[in-house]
């Protein structure tokens, strides 16, 4: 390319080689760095980002955004160049539309409140995060103020992890399918005894759990060359560059799901990263577009593809080679006990019958919150009656309620919809794929997932951050996204693992 | 701190915490990172080392360095702040006598030699790395002018890596033992037959060598807490504060040696970055003070301690508690195996005894190359003879000759003799010890490791780079840099050991 535009592309070049060192800091601190090495690891990651920022936030970055958006000019949407320069122009403005001194008291309200939320749900007691949480909801009315909307408030803090995106059109989608799983996993409830994980949940040998989580991955197409797999708490995938993408997992000595499934989950991020153009990769169009769209990866290869029945006809002879005490276990058992439904008070224990159903409830509470329509003291309350309503159990302490999870101390409000949305596309872009290559699911069932990855590859890894989630799906599917094609895929199995 | 004192150190504290997250990248990269990482990751150490660059030779360090130069007149000489000064000037001077220029031939005429040194060697050819080599011989002279000096040029060279020492003193400390070396060595040629290594070559398991070098070097007093030891082929220890200073190991199936004692010898260099003081943690003053300095604390307790009879006398029972085979080995036997003196042409293989020599060897042919006074083309002729001269045998190739480090194709002529100098400090420091100390040896006898420990930390770890090599050496013993205590204590360990 022409000069300016070269001129930007290695600006920012060395901007995303900061991000990129600074993830590899993240990732050792949560898998390697021994304990002693906290402080001076914050200190490290604050200088990286305050580079970086600096970097970005400079001058030169706006003049190089104009001087080759001229040499530039005339190239299609879809061009890299004009890709790059769309997607650097909005991640600039978005930028400063937070003052400084608001993005630091954030920064400061919320490093304080992790311990405080950790010490009520620690306690049971609401109370103690009370006031903290008031004072972020504050902050978060106030950013999205400064980031702007046109309809609803929610739309900015939306905006921020999934562009484009407005709170009207999730609530549509969620209306939508609500009252379908509602339903749903009213008919499972009835006929509940029909399923039995007892299976799962007996001694695996750790490392043989190890193992057999590496084939698999493997077997999906998760590169170990560029790549690696670590134990953690909290798993998570990250990469540094297409070519060096790494996966967590934590496993346990007396369930099988975490290790296996949550491999399985990691590498679907993984492979989406891993899939990236090699022309993107060290840009800021390297990576993977959305929170939605990345979600979608990891639970087509966890779900769709993990917990299928074509998958484990190739996958469970070889499951039992590695645990002989599964020998005994036919295909039809096993594959209801990794599908059973119960409806718990955890998110991130939620079957995927019942996950949604915890975002939806998460969502409505954040819009009102947003809105003022809900007061911070009232959530306990309203978090238990309107659990109540969709799952049909009542929360007995607000430690598995309302305090769950940590986003809220953070200030991540608008977050939880992504892995909604996530779930949706997962099927509707599989769907799409095995209307274009048909023969997908016999491909799965004789461990041959290059044609699914290959598609995905084609039609969605390889763009990067090209394209905004909406214009990803309308360009593959041809329509939005919608929660049609993941209702049928839920009816579907669920009726097969419950006889309904 | 006053205010431009306290200006100048965050932004000294920031290029330190941008040179820290390079070296956890240089970390990963050697022990971690998957093979598809490599590219990626020499683009973000690139932009790590141009940033610090950048930040250091800024004129904002030289007025900061001015400024704060007034606030703390009259400070005194040994106190943190004047000597934070003192160093960083120093540093910052250094810096600007290479033109960028010559900095990046350097930097392309090196990178280039790499590969084609490693074919010399592999086909055991010098002729063809000759021509590269001679380019190089001629930067490192052009270098030395650049640097400066007022007697030798390579007085310019080696202060790079050892700062204020010069290459006479280097000469004479030499010359002062290398007499005693060749007769030392001479007299334990004709009595060879006495001393045998066969019990430490047999099949040893590498996960019990690991566990029990972790559990010596824990004793000795490495943090694990504050450090972690990882495998690499080519072992290292490496610091991203005081705080996480990791090792690495490389362990053979078939030889106790490596990993037992290489382990030792990096928890030595590793203890002494865990013993800076905390107030000069992430600043220019936090780390080792030099190479030879450095090397002084992984040979002691590699060697001095390592492969001392008294610590022995405590070790063996429990090295035979992990591995029964040794159990009718008693600890005369195997105090002597791991004292064997072979003189070997390869110097990383070298024991004790004859460590030196090869060090000596490379001395004065690198004087004499700076000098102009040998030749490139001469240099196997005249390695070969001189190894003779000194060793008694002759290498019968060049691979295991002149051509077996990797030194000189990175251009680094002046390094050498610091791991001499290390080895001569590691018994002059160990002497002062005892004499202050008394109960050291025996308390090493008892697995005591704190007496000794406690010492270094108090003389050298805790100080940082205040004071050069040899300001801390006088400080500590009254004396420079000198050879007598180390030939002591190989003449007492080599007469016990052959019965000379």
């Amino acid at each position: 390319m022409t000069g300016k535009y070269q001129e930007l592309v290695v600006h920012l070049q060395e901007i995303t080689n900061l991000n990129r060192a600074g993830a590899l800091l993240g990732w050792d601190q949560r898998t390697q760095m021994p304990p002693g090495g906290a402080a001076a690891r914050g200190r490290q990651l604050a200088t990286l980002a305050r580079l970086s920022h600096e970097m970005f936030t400079d001058e030169k970055t706006l003049h190089l955004l104009d001087d080759a958006a001229k040499e530039i000019e005339g190239l299609s949407y879809d061009s890299d160049q004009a890709s790059l320069l769309r997607v650097v122009r909005q991640d600039y403005e978005d930028l400063f539309k937070l003052p400084a001194a608001f993005v630091a008291e954030m920064a400061e309200v919320t490093t304080l409140a992790h311990p405080v939320w950790a010490q009520a749900r620690a306690e049971n007691n609401f109370a103690v995060f009370q006031p903290t949480l008031e004072r972020i909801v504050e902050l978060v009315k106030q950013s999205a103020e400064y980031l702007g909307y046109t309809d609803h408030p929610y739309d900015a803090l939306l905006g921020q992890f999934e562009r484009g995106m407005k709170a009207a059109e999730v609530k549509a989608i969620f209306d939508a399918h609500k009252p379908a799983l509602v339903d749903l996993i009213a008919r499972i409830r009835a006929v509940s005894s029909r399923v039995s994980d007892a299976v799962l949940h007996q001694p695996f040998d750790i490392d043989r759990q190890r193992q057999f989580a590496v084939e698999v991955v493997r077997g999906f197409g998760y590169d170990f060359n560029r790549g690696r797999l670590d134990e953690t708490v909290h798993p998570f995938a990250t990469g540094f560059s297409r070519d060096d993408v790494r996966i967590t997992t934590r496993s346990l000595p007396e369930f099988l799901n975490p290790a296996l499934f949550g491999t399985m989950h990691e590498a679907g991020h993984a492979m989406y990263e891993q899939g990236v153009a090699a022309e993107l990769d060290g840009t800021p169009l390297g990576g993977g577009t959305s929170l939605a769209v990345h979600e979608s990866q990891s639970r087509m290869w966890e779900n769709i593809v993990g917990r299928s029945k074509p998958f484990w006809a190739w996958a469970l002879p070889q499951l039992k080679a590695i645990f002989p005490q599964l020998g005994g276990v036919d295909l039809d058992t096993f594959y209801k006990a990794i599908n059973i439904v119960k409806p718990s008070y955890i998110r991130v224990e939620a079957d995927e019958a019942t996950y949604n159903l915890h975002i939806m409830l998460r969502f409505e509470l954040e819009m009102e919150l947003a809105a003022g329509k809900v007061k911070v003291a009232d959530l306990p309350q309203e978090w238990n009656d309107r659990f109540e309503a969709s799952f049909g159990i009542r929360p007995p302490t607000d430690a598995v309620g309302v305090l769950q999870d940590i986003h809220w101390s953070g200030g991540m409000i608008g977050y939880f919809p992504t892995y909604a949305l996530g779930n949706l596309l997962s099927a509707q872009y599989y769907n799409q794929a095995i209307r274009e290559v048909p023969s997908i699911p016999d491909d799965i069932a004789s461990g041959r997932f290059v044609t699914l990855l290959g598609w995905l590859n084609d039609r969605i890894h390889r763009h990067g951050r090209k394209f905004t989630a909406d214009e990803l799906t309308r360009r593959i599917t041809g329509e939005g996204i919608q929660s049609r094609d993941y209702i049928a895929y839920l009816e579907t199995k669920f009726t097969e693992v419950y006889g309904l």
